[in-house]
């Protein structure tokens, strides 16, 4: 770690200043948050919007318990797959109609390497390659695997520093994780869809860790495929359905492994023929879940008026101060950081290797600061820059340094 | 129709004879439905369990909003998909540890008949058929076909009728919906079963239109896979997850085709190599959408005490009290029953052929009673027997009476 740069008090102050300068302070309120604890874990679970509540009362008591099937139409539940899609849209750099939100991260992963092996060989037959980063988030993998089981095509894993690299005219797809969940190191998106289409395969970007914390830019990098899910830093609520995002010239190419009536041209015609929909509707399987669909739009509600740019510097500078703070509290060689020190190689989370690490996360939790441990030896904080403090920052780095000596 | 068998004076006089006779007439209290309007579309959208709103609302604000991270284990909503599996089960006939909730019935249904495929292979290398009721339920039909091509299988459509005749060496999987949603037709989920297995195939059973309405037996006729949606009879809620249904002695050969990490038997080891759970949870797949499911779990609760062959005794006696007085009100000829007449083979709805069935439903809504249109011409009216009155039956009859003339 760094060495120490200030004595406690200083930090204190520090902190309160960075605090009072922040410009995105004022939407520290419409969360949840104000209960005396350090909550560093809204790369797992987003705090609560306040405004959810309300929504979701009134989705149930008046939107189901009064007009019943009504909604459908009067509420417009039927069209909140692609509504709540275009939500998201800006916040990944995408134009609308291109996003689809319905289905966990997981079927979300399924649904595109499979439309992406199918479109890659419609290209070149002989495309039988998925390429997976090897630190993947597991899932990304298990699925991967699947789709490259049911289609015939073959899984190579390789270390995402290689992946640029590795696309040939075997190639198919690359599946890759912008942010890497256990280190934070945020991956060559530019380069790796840029290597990809050079070598006329597709990729798939996994945006899990970085939507909501960093600017992302599907059509400026015209990546192919995407798929997230919204209860980290887009927080939506425990298991807030996931996303897919299909590049709008490739929509009409879209073979989907999951062709559902709610993707069906014509749903209400119940048509023994499958017909795909148009646009981001392909992407669509059954029934959308809709009291965690309503609750996530009204979560995006957040996000109005709210500047990426200024999300990625007060990300980037709550990272920093907080590994200044550990170097700071913490002595040394106690803790090594896996985090990039290169800012645009860095997400919004901060990965401390430790000896005891799960006994450690269990101690700062008791000490109201609340993060995560990942097996074997990993403390991993995130910082969201909607409702994240500098003052969360210090005295999570001090509780830290009270636990480990 | 049947011939005329009582004014409406008779007909008034006995609907509230047979309301004060109803053993489960006072569930009816426990559902928001008392206002003034007739709701014949449970078998589209369940009405609201009141005890909902209050449940989601702790859920939101303390779970979500003060546990938040914390609830997954706190709150249990890690092991919510195998407690609201062992809820429904009852209803479905099955014993604990069998039926897992989570993705939409579309979803559910691909991951049965594909890894219903791979067993039937497994016991018999040949068996590439896969047969479905032609007039399934379309989104069946859909995922059927692409679970056929992923697989290298080949679909068989053929009328339902004709399924237990059709069973050979060659069948790896029939899917079947246990009542068709169009006509209300209840299948022989028994002699299908057993047809199925005598010749060594599979059978998935679609239960969306039986499940809540009837008792259903899947462990007494050792059904292989069951897949159901519970936002109608069951009363979840708008789009509330589905369940999928494996039996025991099958579990351990039960290969999803989407493993997602959820379904891993050591998720938060954070594997590359995937290494499925045992049991029920095998069928998970990402990350359930907990406010739908909690919300589901809620709405289960009204079944405590509630024994089925009531529930079927009053759905036979609403469908056909229903049915006399459509004849009693509805001029000769006007309407055409679909509903199978013999109640063996009537499942929980009435579904009738009409000329211009959508403008009558329309004119019908603005009586105050709420039913379905199904093109092209038949009008659907589902009876669920927790709040649906005789004197809900009646009036709707009445009203139909009024409009088609």
């Amino acid at each position: 770690m760094d060495p120490p740069v200030g004595t406690p008090a200083d930090l204190v102050a520090e902190a309160a200043a960075l605090d009072a300068a922040d410009g995105l302070a004022a939407k520290r309120g419409e969360f949840a948050v104000d209960d005396g604890t350090v909550y560093l874990d809204g790369n797992s679970l987003g705090a609560l919007p306040r405004a959810v509540a309300a929504r979701l009362a009134d989705v149930v008591t008046r939107e189901w318990g009064e007009l019943r099937i009504r909604s459908w139409s009067e509420s417009d539940w039927w069209t909140a797959p692609e509504r709540v899609g275009d939500r998201i849209a800006p916040l990944v750099g995408a134009a609308p109609g291109q996003l689809v939100v319905g289905d966990s991260t997981s079927v979300n992963v399924f649904k595109a390497v499979v439309a992406a092996v199918r479109m890659a060989r419609e290209d070149a037959p002989g495309r039988h390659e998925v390429l997976v980063d090897e630190a993947t988030f597991p899932t990304d993998g298990y699925l991967a695997a699947s789709a490259a089981r049911l289609t015939g095509a073959t899984l190579r894993p390789l270390p995402a520093a290689e992946l640029a690299e590795a696309f040939g005219p075997y190639t198919a797809v690359a599946l890759v994780n912008h942010v890497d969940y256990r280190t934070g190191q945020l991956g060559d998106l530019s380069g790796i869809t840029a290597s990809a289409h050079r070598a006329g395969a597709r990729v798939v970007w996994d945006l899990c860790h970085s939507a909501g914390a960093l600017p992302v830019e599907l059509d400026a990098e015209r990546v192919d495929f995407a798929v997230g899910c919204t209860y980290k830093y887009l927080n939506g609520g425990p298991g807030s359905p996931a996303y897919l995002h299909v590049r709008r010239d490739l929509q009409d190419r879209f073979d989907s492994p999951l062709p559902g009536w709610n993707s069906h041209a014509e749903p209400f015609a119940m048509s023994p023929g499958y017909v795909p929909a148009d646009g981001a509707a392909r992407g669509r399987v059954g029934t959308p879940e809709i009291l965690s669909l309503l609750a996530l739009e009204e979560a995006l509600t957040v996000w109005d008026g709210v500047d990426l740019a200024d999300v990625r510097a007060k990300s980037l500078a709550l990272t920093d101060f907080f590994l200044r703070c550990v170097g700071a509290y913490v002595r040394g060689g106690r803790v090594h950081s896996l985090t990039p020190a290169l800012r645009r190689r860095r997400g919004s989370q901060v990965s401390l290797r430790c000896a005891d690490a799960e006994g450690v996360m269990a101690a700062l939790a008791e000490r109201g600061v609340v993060g995560d441990f990942r097996p074997p030896d990993v403390l991993r904080f995130g910082f969201t820059p909607l409702y994240t403090s500098f003052a969360d920052a210090e005295r999570a780095a001090r509780a830290l340094g009270e636990v480990v000596g």
